[in-house]
């Protein structure tokens, strides 16, 4: 019997409903990982990027709300608990202990860039299906593009350059 | 070589610092077993304890700030990655899908009650080593027994009564 | 003589306009049910629901003066006149008198379903024609499968099951 | 079987049941003319008379709500559906389309006069029966006096004079 | 030798004196039999009413503070000391240890409902005496109807129905 | 020609604009006065008395607004003019250059009582030409017949006593 | 025996204080025949200069307090009593009755002229005396010379060009 | 059968009870002293003090809410009814009337003493079966003695010195 | 070297680059207009007027902030210097000196009408290279088509009609 | 014919109105220069210089509201237009493209320097003409000497040392 | 080597500099002598004056926050350790221990004075060689004269009068 | 004679006493070193470490305030003037004139840990004699490790390392 009925038809569900659950699973370990670098940076950018990466947290948190109710209003109820975020989380992950700030502002870059990537493929794949979750998968990608900018920018020159 | 130098001796930190990465992990987990019931939870109880969750989420999420922040604070670089969290938590978890209200009272009352057994064990074993960490553990634990009641007097008459 | 030029083609305006007038009467129509509910709510769950409604009721106001504004904006004057509204409602409505909390989660969910039916009609009709228009027809349609599936959350198990 | 027990005795409970359904019908359709202006208004004034048809909805609205949970609590549901607002809304309506800016301010200046007119023997009619009650209807009646005088003001020199 | 001179007669004040006393031993009896609710409420409405009755409490403090300085304008010196209130509070009062979620809407019906009708017979005894003490009473009365409704709406349908 | 058309007949009216007008001058008198003692009071309460007459002021000065405005909302153009003031203030005034506190404490008394007496006389005369008016003239005694008792409460033991 | 030592010599203390006082009269005024208008216009422009005299009053209000406190810091007690005022305002004043929006912005473009005059007269007589009351002067005249051009801009085209 | 499961072992739990139940009581009667003195103070300090009373009044409500809700939190539940306090209150009370301001001074000042010598009992008490509860006692304590400190300093010379 | 490296394929970059860079500048030089018509504006309407600029000015600052930093995080400089808005800008600009109120009204209807055909076009433009910036000039277009109909509601009866 | 009549005598007014528009274009393209560096900056500071900037930003747009607005108010038509800002605006500018952080705080510092020295002569220069306007522009000129420090600060050790 | 370049000549810098020191020592001293007059002040008037302090410690401390930024803004760097604080303070200080209220303000009387005087001959020694200083050097004397006002109204009668 | 009676017994209060006078210099210190490096911080990291300085002297200027009245509150006059400050503050200080952010950072972490180490001996001085002021002293502890953490952070890699 089901709980909650959807309003949308079965296959465009499983669709969106799928690219909910990935979105919520990168949301909730992107948290996870800015606060783990929020505590263990260290170097001269210490508090200029202690900072920045509690907005990329709020900006998660936020967003993760708004993703698992989407799911949940859809009639898919999401799984956001924590053996499910180890097992499917798929972006850059942090190492143990203290981090240098250089080294902060490369793993922001590069797990942004995943997130980014991966949310282009839900914008495409959510289009028919259901454009209301398509244009939130637009405005997380606007906000991660804006963080990813700016963790760029503050990287520049960059080593391999 | 040492990054963030201690004000406490070597020994005291050891028993501080593990007491502090325990609890650290116990207020991680409990956000995210909080934030799922809050998402998934069903019945005619759903608005009242939907918003009841997001209370115990918020004293969660701040505590662990606060707890990692003197972790760091003590020279201990705090854990709170996923995989950690995943591998290391330890209170009564939720199960998959949706959640009827009767199951997440139960479910927090058990897991209020573990995480509070456990904040009463460091209280006793930091009280030598640190205590201003043992003050923190002891802030910790008000708050949560107050949930705790909450939640029980939310749950009665019970049903083993 | 024109009072407001219009930026939309002739054919774009009269679809987009009409999309509008109706879920303008949809959104008013809604909001004086969800205050007659508010009022007149009995049963265990009257203070729970009663605040709920106020949140729908607040919903469709906004969106209502939203929706009006943008017709007015595209040159089509909107009509929200007490006459009008009785007379093209197609929403589920309130009986008379004072109504169990049960049956007041039950409207909502019908009412809301209707509603969110239609607005996904106008979401296809209104891409070609404004997609200005549509972005704000996915935005109510994504606040309003929020409060349907609240409503559905608190009304499980339901009778018929 | 009484919902609602009344704290009036029955007599008394019916002149003042009947004067509060009135008045939230005259304040309901108020609120429901007053936005339709302030949509549809167009000429030089248009952003000052805008802005005031808004204080006039507000007033309008807060005053409904107050007057019906007035209703419920002396045991009189309140009826604020749609249809019955239609069939029994007695002050002057507005006409269809874009409204001229001094015509928006004679419909408001009469709209106001006949609904103070119908207050004030509201306030005569419930004094013996409850002195609570008229009260309300004073403060409805003091807040809609001001509105009449600012539209009236705004007014000035009429047409007629 | 008079401290505070009274702006009213000597028949007048001993009336309207009398009045301002009882209301603020009734008062605080209400406030402080709200807590022990708020504080002892057990059963699956705990937090929906746990919530309420601080309403109520706030409600019945902020009056009393009014009432007791309207009683000292007026040359009247108030009295709200512990064993005034023991001895002179006359509503139903709250019998020890916890209270089932039933229990304490039943209380608060009937204790309103009692202090409601002393409020009246006290409107209409200040009349002629001091319409501005009589002004207050039924601010009073209004905002007390409106809680003993939300507090009868709750409740239905009642045991004895 | 009338420019605002009354909503009372013209007997009411005449001993209602009578009253507004009369009451207007008090607490516009009232509002200077206390500003002078405010900024000419010496002695060991200064601080204390100085703000307490700023809010002496603020109420003079809101009411003196309401009242103005009631008046021009009954059709009648209230007359608030330095000369006018001057020439019909009819309240104890202050005397030229700095103020004991003792002095200004009396001064308060005297003027608040005489105000009082003055609206007192006023509640008496409206009651039947227009009750509207008679609610604020009691809202206004209210709020200065606290501030009399709280500067008689601050003048005793006095020195006639 | 002076009450207040002033940290000015005799003679700067005449000329500043006497600069302070005729302005503290200019202001007093001003917020009197400001208020004045604001109740008493009638106009098609009504409500839009209502609200810019209730900036001009409170202009004036902020300043008279800064104006006669500057007075008293120095030593000299201002005088702002309703006779005062009469005695000596020289500005422009407004007429008894309703008034006219026109009529207004004329009075108010001619009366802010004349205060202005006279300010920057104090200006220049306050320079050598005393340059912290100039300064005072002159943030009075920046703020009423931007009043002066709004109205004049209100204004145009003018009926005499 | 037991409500609320404490998370203390039993003789713990009888020691801490009985400090929260005694505490609470002492606390609400001092609120209620507080707000007796608040309204029936005189003499020349009256609003200076007047207020002071008012922030000794929120301090023991707000601490008084938090230490039931703590004894509740601990399966104990907490007694402030108007009988319970009128027959357990042990700090000095007020006596009837008016109450000259060096009265309320010295009432203050022994109230307070004597809740302090009480607290700092129950924090040793409490120290071995709760040091939760204990620094709860430890932060009224605090603010008592704050408060205690400025009735002390507000009433020096003291008489019998 | 690239200095921050594009979520776009460099065709789809240069199109939603070009386009975001012209929004730039018809922002940015629509609120350099916008102030210098609420600057020297001058009629019977200054005041509203002036404040509806305001509006103007603050939403297109508020866009060009949001639309330059697109550009930045899609890895495209922004350009906004005033050479370059000189050089670009193409919206219908403000003469020099005072404005007539009804030339105002006149300039800001045919600027934001030419804007938003610009914007209609970019939004087409825009679909398939880059939704996500497509949505932004959807969000622009709906708020500069609301200032277009207010500015039209206020411009009637038109000159031209 | 004049528009706005000017309250200082013409020899005056020429030299005042020439400082106001010659700093307006300052502050304008100042406000330009800040937001362009703040939208293109990169390197290690840039999110505490891209803060910074925007602090500039808000510095000059609120001061070139004011000194706009005391233009008109000294009856000349302030001129802020795009044509006027790039023929006239003498400060050092940014180059197209990305900016290095230590390349921006260079250019601020200099721009700043020069901007501060054209105010110190308009200082000069307005002291007898109009005292009014000079106290303005030695309020600009405290905030930017501010800013120029901190950018200073920021900038040392300097590659020129 | 210069660290911040001034933008005044050097012969000006020394005068403004030494000037804006002694300001800086002189405000500081204050703020710690308010401080320890806050902490030990005893008598009657406590609760008046223990505020009406830390409003002079608030003004002190903002005042030597913006005088020792434009020390630095000007290129000299501020001194306010404690050894300079106490080596160069030469406003009349406190006495050790508890502090009679009459003392308390008669020590403010005189510091403030002393201050005030310092502060006038600064005035006069930096209009030439910094008219901005001295704008800040006016700004600190007029709330310094209006906070010795006060303790002198607070003061009278004074004891050798 | 004892103006502030204590309530602790004598040596206990000896012990107290001694180490909040000596927690009170330290603050101050503290406070005054912070600002002095506030204003003379040169350097790259100007901006970021300009803010965090403020942080530390307002947490030192807060717990000055709480640790000076909880001394008053005990009966022991605290001294925080000037001289007593520059004779008995034991932590590093800060160099004359500007201050590279480098030797700013490294500053902090001394004084810091200085007065961390300080305060952690008196935490275990105070626990038998007062437990009210141990628990103030461990509040102090715990945030200015906090900041000892994050200057540490900061300062990463070390020049020793």
């Amino acid at each position: 019997m089901t709980v909650v009925k959807s309003t949308l038809p079965e296959q465009a569900l499983r669709v969106t409903g799928s690219a909910l659950q990935d979105t919520l699973v990168d949301l909730l370990g992107l948290s996870l990982i800015g606060k783990q670098a929020h505590w263990n940076i260290v170097g001269p950018r210490f508090r200029s990027i202690h900072f920045q990466l509690d907005e990329v947290v709020a900006t998660a948190r936020n967003f993760s709300d708004t993703v698992a109710e989407r799911a949940a209003a859809l009639g898919v109820p999401p799984d956001g608990r924590p053996e499910t975020i180890a097992a499917t989380f798929a972006l850059p992950g942090a190492k143990d202990g203290w981090l240098r700030d250089t080294e902060v502002v490369d793993l922001m870059v590069s797990a942004l860039r995943e997130a980014i990537g991966r949310l282009r493929e839900r914008i495409a794949a959510t289009e028919k299906p259901d454009p209301v979750t398509q244009d939130l998968m637009m405005s997380i990608t606007a906000e991660l593009e804006k963080q990813h900018w700016m963790f760029q920018a503050e990287n520049w020159p960059r080593d391999d350059t």
